[in-house]
């Protein structure tokens, strides 16, 4: 089956898209192992790198820069604690990929990764800063340069994002890379409104959303089903509205220090005037409705809803120091004003036609609250009015016609009709869409200039912090390249080949345990599984005696990777127990064949993958005596099983290898030998 | 093969123990996926609780108390701010497991759950402090009660551990469980001396400590190759020792918080006066030797030595709350000593005969500034020695006579030989391995009551925070184990049983994405895992028009579970497309073949799981639609290998049943329909 590389290769990368950020997605393949044969690593490095989103310009060269315990980083010209940390970052991510410990000697090495930055980004991130930054690798060095430490950021992503094993190491190829974003505005929105996100749920996708080079963090902190942020002004918000769960102010500037260290802008969003019970439980008087737990609208007629207003956005645009501030807007049912007489009242005397026509009004207002506090209004698609000020930005949810109009008005706006990550649709879906395409794409140059960007919408209605991941990632990664490269980057497969790839990475943010995988540069490298379910590292201090250990040791190795005792080679050793002693049942019988069959061929499967990889090179023999154990087990159970007697010297010459397999080889103990002979001591004893 | 329930059974539970805190661990076993059919379940209820340590005494009733959404807890009695925080995470422990978002809910529920405590425990948690509680299930209430908060945490957890998902719904059975350890010292080692551990990997751990009723945390900070905690007095031992990486006090003081949040002692160690070449970076008059890098001996000869470690021990004595203090005394390599010519001379002067004899020396010394903080000394079994003050604690790590010595000496002891978790023995070992086994046997009761317990011990030379895990668990919580149960729990087959049981529920710890497992209860459901790879949640809003969803719904069904996108089906599909057009090759009709065949023969195997838990009853039809559509596609691949024409009434009737196949049933889409009817369509195209 091996030969049929093309297939396969195609087949490991959508599996590993499968593999992604969770064992449970890998489970799912169980039944399929025999599928996943190696062969896609000669190919994958002819490729274009695997880079998500792919860089504005690659240059491809030749060789490898090597990633040892030698590597040494340094930070040149302009200096902030910001960037120190992002060192540290990297080097965290750069050890967990590799398992070489450079998260604490990588600052005292000679440097050959140097890391320019000209000079500071603004205080607060401002949408279309700059984002851009240069990497050049050669065999012995790479540069990072870039105007500020955004870029830095970006960099470093990127270099993340080239580091593979290979025959000679963990290496990143030869390239020169010159990159910025397509689009100033690639957003990821989550609802802590529907279902309140837990802290650590939300600084893992801060952290996928830098790896992906995403820049803005939409944050929706309240729904009909709840209020979910601290306000001081108006206590009774979250304490009527959480349920007890909400986030503190301290700990949204804390979330917002997290993604302003990662390139990421923080923009709040209350949407209002409805989809706002869980305002009422505290503050009855905002409602249109008699029953405020009924009502999802505020009474946008009142000159008390808007001191409210006022007081609480005054609040809230302290606490967020972005300059855009989202008011949300959306969905709004008119008939809630349209069916209470107080407000007809009010629509007649104001000559107001209809309820949408109230909105206007309200929007109007809210509008010029959050300007007097030096904001930028950014809503949905409903808040675009004839009326609304010129510099409101439209978020659409509807379609892109709506930023198409929104644009030829003259109106900035943001894509997220496309995006909704919690629909279920296919990553090839989102990818196809374009902020600039369908009908923005007869929009002028400069109306064009006015589509900023788009967002990947997480709505909790359906989902929570707890399968929020897997809803996410991996495919959130093609919706940030559709934002950052260029237009005509549109080539479905690449993107899903890239995808896989990147998805095993993003798993390094959340997962530990990824061990074998890492050794083997395969997202799913079931022969070298079969290989790891029957070694064991040596006991006591015997290892210490076998390899030398020192505190910056690699600890990469099999023997590091696989648990101190091999339950596989228990369950068997009881098996080839009762066999030998005459007490087996047919199962067990069954059992201990299907075991030896798998692991004599494995050797064939799992030899041209050990090969690739430094980290896996020493285990060939180790496979090869697996296989020839279980070859002598597996004739030993036909001896046994027609009870015949081989011939001694036969025998004695199996005894000798079973006896010499037993001992340690790179670092390991191959754990069935034992079984085998007792299998083979009984063929002369029955 | 579903008939060796038995030892299927021993299997699984196997299987279960390398499934564990990690995703990798379950990559081993994929080679034998076929051998884990179900069938633990009926046998599992009917032997005792799996609870590890298992308690004092337990009584089993009839019946179960279910846990749904009218779940609600209430604590009665004593109150503090720790058993609150206690409560919220018992609350979201529960609420992974189930999947039922109980972490807002059950603290606003009718209380079923009682939690009574009679009162505080003391200020900083003490040696032989109370650890008991009582906890009794009914059909319709729950009540823990303790005698402080430190009894509560223990019954939290033991409840916790008997979460399981049942026909019903999840429940735990109606027992009454009289609990309480049986010594006062189960300690878990951590080397942050050899390799820096980080704090999440701390936490972590700790938090594993408490689920296992361990409580007392050994945390060494120094040896030869670092110095990795602040000191303020003396900041070069940091400056210098520790690459740049060790524990600021603040950070120490929080884990300290975060360890009696768990009813769990910190104890520090500084090991000296040898493993200490790294003190000597930044204080290099300390040392022994002529080159400070190459000495690992403090130099107990001169009075300097003495007023620089009462300040450093008097700094660390006023940090670390806890009444003991371990200044470890291991390994002493004395000729350095013996070796030094003005040590020599010294020794002279003084009369000591060896190198012994001046540790001897340099330990009284000590023990008399550890006892003038008012603090208790511990120390490795060579701190032992006639004149050592009775009030020192042995640490035994050369054996259990040490300890016996100890014992009949007067001395307190607890045992390390025999849990060097690092030696990569089995839990069986380990487990086997009894303070008052061996040697302690003979003791007297009296002398008996001098061994205080145990602790494992993690050392780090050749292991890294990050396969630290896979090391510590599940071994260590047969080791809590003995040190918790009643000595004559010596039963190596249950123990394995409830360790592959409470490994499992270790993983919610430290992982997430278990969503499949926690629906079936199995550790590995295999052919559930079959049919999620190929069943997708239905797109947009469909959803919501299948099953009705609220703030509160848990997410805990299989279409929560599997990610939107299949890729098995994909990957299907895309064959299934080439071999209709006639251009697959043998290799694609040959994985065609084999996925069909998985998928026919798939339901028989899952039909019998599904029935067992509530949240896979529903998935019942969906499996068998999937058996027969396999089989529609194995007859249609048949039919176009061999060029035959199927009847008209046979397709038209194949046709129907695959569109009818693929519409979403348990809010499903099962997502090969579509491509077995491409395979169909092409039988009478051809």
């Amino acid at each position: 089956m091996a030969s049929a590389l093309r297939h396969l290769n195609t087949f490991i990368f959508w599996r590993a898209i499968l593999a992604k950020l969770a064992d449970f997605i890998s489970f799912l393949l169980l039944g399929f192992c025999t599928l996943c044969l190696p062969g896609n690593l000669l190919a994958q490095e002819k490729r274009s790198p695997a880079i998500m989103p792919l860089p504005a310009h690659v240059m491809q060269g030749e060789g490898e820069f090597l990633i040892d315990g030698d590597f040494g980083i340094a930070l040149k010209g302009y200096k902030e604690a910001r960037l120190e940390r992002a060192q540290q970052r990297f080097l965290d991510t750069l050890s967990q990929e590799t398992g070489i410990p450079l998260w604490r000697q990588a600052i005292l090495n000679a440097p050959h990764f140097i890391v320019q930055t000209a000079g500071p980004s603004a205080a607060v991130q401002q949408l279309g800063e700059e984002e851009s930054y240069h990497l050049g690798i050669s065999t012995t060095d790479v540069q990072l340069t870039a105007p500020n430490p955004i870029g830095v950021l970006r960099g470093l992503q990127t270099f993340l994002q080239l580091v593979r094993i290979t025959p000679r190491g963990f290496s990143v190829p030869v390239v020169t890379i010159d990159d910025k974003p397509r689009f100033p505005w690639r957003g990821l929105l989550i609802d802590s409104g529907h279902r309140f996100v837990p802290i650590p749920a939300l600084k893992r996708n801060v952290d996928g959303m830098e790896a992906v080079k995403l820049n803005v963090f939409h944050w929706r902190f309240a729904d009909d089903q709840g209020f979910h942020v601290e306000s001081k002004k108006f206590p009774l918000l979250q304490e009527k509205g959480s349920g007890g769960f909400y986030y503190s102010q301290d700990e949204v500037l804390k979330i917002i220090a997290y993604a302003r260290d990662r390139g990421i802008r923080v923009v709040p969003e209350f949407d209002m005037p409805c989809h706002t019970t869980s305002w009422f439980l505290g503050y009855p008087d905002l409602t249109s409705g008699r029953d405020p737990s009924r009502s999802s609208a505020i009474d946008p007629t009142r000159e008390s809803t808007y001191k409210f207003l006022a007081e609480f956005i005054g609040e809230m645009a302290a606490l967020f120091p972005d300059s855009y501030f989202h008011a949300g807007g959306d969905e709004c049912d008119v008939k809630e004003w349209e069916g209470n007489p107080r407000i007809q009242d009010f629509m007649r005397a104001h000559a107001i036609k209809d309820g949408a026509a109230l909105q206007v009004l309200f929007t109007a207002k809210i509008q010029k609250i959050i300007a007097g506090r030096k904001k930028i209004m950014v809503g949905w698609d409903e808040v675009l009015q004839p009326d609304t000020p010129k510099d409101v930005v439209i978020q659409s949810w509807r379609g892109p016609n709506s930023l198409a109009e929104a644009a030829r008005n003259g109106y900035r706006g943001v894509l997220s009709s496309g995006y909704y990550i919690d629909l279920n649709q296919s990553a090839a879906e989102h990818y196809m869409v374009d902020p600039l395409g369908d009908s923005t794409a007869t929009l002028t140059p400069d109306q064009k200039s006015l589509v900023l960007g788009g967002e990947a919408t997480m709505w909790t209605d359906i989902v929570s912090h707890e399968n929020m991941d897997n809803r996410i990632w991996p495919r959130t990664a093609a919706i940030a390249e559709r934002l950052w490269s260029p237009q005509q980057v549109q080539d479905v497969d690449s993107m899903y080949q890239r995808l896989a790839i990147i998805s095993e990475k993003l798993g390094y943010y959340g997962l530990r345990h990824r061990l074998i995988k890492r050794m083997s540069g395969e997202p799913d490298p079931v022969p070298l599984k079969v290989l790891a379910a029957v070694v064991q590292p040596p006991r006591l201090y015997e290892r210490q005696q076998l390899r030398t250990f020192t505190d910056f040791t690699p600890l990469n190795h099999l023997d590091d990777a696989v648990p101190p005792e091999s339950d596989t080679a228990r369950e068997f050793n009881e098996i080839a127990k009762r066999i030998a002693l005459g007490k087996a049942d047919t199962q067990e019988w069954q059992q201990a064949r299907q075991w030896l069959v798998l692991w004599r061929d494995n050797d064939a499967k799992l030899q041209p993958l050990l090969a690739r990889s430094y980290l896996t090179q020493e285990l060939a023999p180790v496979s090869r005596n697996l296989s020839r154990v279980a070859e002598i087990g597996l004739q030993a159970l036909d001896d046994l099983h027609e009870n015949r007697l081989v011939s001694a010297d036969v025998w004695q010459r199996n005894i000798e290898f079973l006896k010499s397999s037993g001992k340690p080889q790179a670092v390991l103990l191959l754990m069935v030998a034992p079984s085998v002979e007792l299998l083979v001591q009984a063929t002369r004893t029955h």
